[in-house]
């Protein structure tokens, strides 16, 4: 059996395994009235494929192990770029043969107050395009495969004139930096904005930052990206392992964007009295679970700053975000893997080393499941 | 010697004396161009005294030991009514015989950007109205006197209507919830508000927010404030010591503002989800220098909330809240003390014992001293 009874992909469902998928056939989930389904052509990798491989983001075994119905294994990816091959009978929003993007959400209710405002990637019934249950059980599976299935609200047509493997990491990093500085900096007079972490998420923070208007500051520990975050169009660069690296930065920033994954690194003290009155720190880069933040009340105190968090982007921002890339020319900097195996595990193992300037895209889907016909 | 020169108050200098300040005379600041001398009236009691009196908020010996010049002593109070008596050369916000509330800050630069924003209360070089150094080495002595100098910028006018015992908890108290309140709500529609903590701040936020057109929830521990509560305005009760106290109340509240002075006892996970989407945790208690916020990073995922603090509010926003006050014809819950050692000790007293509903004013400040005349 094949599609449409049988997708194909990368799967594992043990967390020593992390590195090593292989290839399983398995059972889509249900269609869906709003359904479409994606043959893939390529899928970035993203650092929530390692989390969720390793399982760092659960106390739990991993979801698929108890899953009531589908595969018992696990396939990631959420950076999908594919034409659409199937639509269910109550689908508007695309047609087959339309080339889509999909990131990191894959359903949601489209019904409760965050769905109808924008906001559906907070739905409290949202489902992740992978390793998320479904009301029946179905534990989504994601895009280092030869197909996916979702629902049609998060599956965004994708503007010709970006090659796809540049699109794919805007689906799910590119988005999720998108919405929070958007939000952020939305009706500031030449707004500021400090990125950390000059890595896939950061590195696509600098450009976005950028294009939004923003001037940009590039905080990286050591000076070993200073070069890159030029490029990518960082006005300015601080290194953190420097003494007094925050002199001068007093009240300067509209938004600081964490994009590193780590927490515990982070001198929040000393970052926070960076903001501008009322202004936010907003974290993308989700730590392992065990992370705490651990912060002194004093430090939001002296220009009332907040701390928070950012989930993905809304449909709305994720087409707002590829036009964006259209009309100021930028892409991703992308290194991209033919997809097999070996290049499934080479990706993940040289992303977890932290060797990859800045974004795997995994190509070559059609010619390996044999697809785009 | 006596006013001008020397000025009266209720003073102390040593942690262990915090409940007996003892009467004292002392040299008042230098006294500037836009500087005004406020013949007090009367004088709020706010727990800020408790952390300053005890040296709660400071690694280091009390300021006032190391003063350059000007009083070795320390005198409290910053919620003052008074009336001018003196102004500067180039005073022109207010005149002699004005009735004038004074809060928590007396100085500030008036030229940095925060400074002529409305958000002079973040001024880096703002003065508190007690315990804080001047530029000069003067230590800033309180309210808890005969007189107290401070810049015309931070004596707000008083609407005729409210007797000045009212008034006083306004000054700092009130303005500090009033201005989180005010920022966090505005322009959204039907917004609900959260307090917790129904104590001397969290009261005046209930009348606040009522008043500001918010549907409000007063959050306890126990059920003991609850009649209270109602009657300060609050549509909503809920007693966190209750099992499933957070049922019902997911993405719910536009604003979650943090009332009470310690931050040990609240279960922020449990809190931060009953936020909408982007709204904001604001703390306006500050506790004792040694705690901290611990918090899970994965809390503000699921509606990107943020936790945060303010602090003080503005000349434009204190004017704001006694206007609001008066139109809205509600008052702080004042339990009057005659001012005197015994009274400054009594009321300090029952305070650190949580024992007033809901704020001390201290009154008299006319016979006691043998001003007013």
């Amino acid at each position: 059996m094949s599609y449409p009874e049988q997708f194909q992909g990368f799967a594992t469902n043990d967390p020593k395994d992390w590195a090593s998928p292989k290839l399983t056939s398995y059972q889509p989930k249900n269609f869906g009235a709003r359904d479409v389904d994606i043959e893939v052509e390529c899928c970035g990798i993203c650092a929530s494929e390692l989390f969720a491989l390793k399982n760092g983001w659960s106390h739990e075994p991993m979801a698929c192990l108890s899953s009531k119905y589908g595969p018992k294994t696990q396939v990631v990816g959420h950076e999908v770029v594919g034409k659409i091959v199937a639509i269910g009978p109550e689908v508007t929003l695309c047609k087959v043969g339309d080339r889509v993007g999909l990131g990191a959400q894959a359903s949601s209710c489209m019904k409760c107050s965050r769905c109808t405002s924008n906001n559906e990637q907070y739905c409290a019934k949202s489902v992740g395009t992978y390793c998320d249950p479904y009301e029946d059980g179905y534990v989504s599976q994601g895009g280092y495969a030869s197909h996916v299935r979702a629902h049609e609200q998060f599956c965004f047509p994708v503007p010709p004139e970006i090659p796809s493997e540049f699109v794919a990491p805007l689906q799910c990093g590119g988005l999720t930096v998108f919405s929070p500085i958007k939000r952020n900096i939305a009706g500031k007079q030449n707004p500021r904005v400090a990125v950390i972490g000059i890595g896939g998420l950061g590195h696509m923070a600098i450009m976005i930052s950028k294009a939004l208007g923003a001037e940009v500051y590039a905080i990286s520990r050591g000076y070993s990206k200073k070069e890159d975050a030029s490029k990518m169009g960082a006005d300015h660069f601080v290194a953190t392992g420097e003494k007094d690296w925050n002199k001068g930065l007093d009240d300067h920033f509209d938004l600081i964007l964490n994009c590193a994954s780590s927490t515990t690194s982070l001198d929040l003290n000393a970052l926070l009295p960076c903001l501008k009155v009322n202004c936010n720190f907003v974290s993308v880069g989700l730590p392992d679970i065990g992370e705490d933040f651990n912060v002194k009340p004093f430090s939001f105190f002296h220009n009332g700053c907040n701390m928070g968090s950012s989930k993905l982007g809304s449909r709305e921002e994720a087409i707002e975000l590829m036009q964006l890339a259209v009309e100021h020319n930028f892409r991703p900097w992308v290194e991209t893997l033919k997809v097999s195996e070996a290049g499934v595990s080479e990706g993940l193992t040289r992303l977890d080393q932290g060797d990859v300037r800045y974004r795997f895209t995994l190509t070559g889907f059609h010619e390996f499941f044999g697809t785009g016909k």
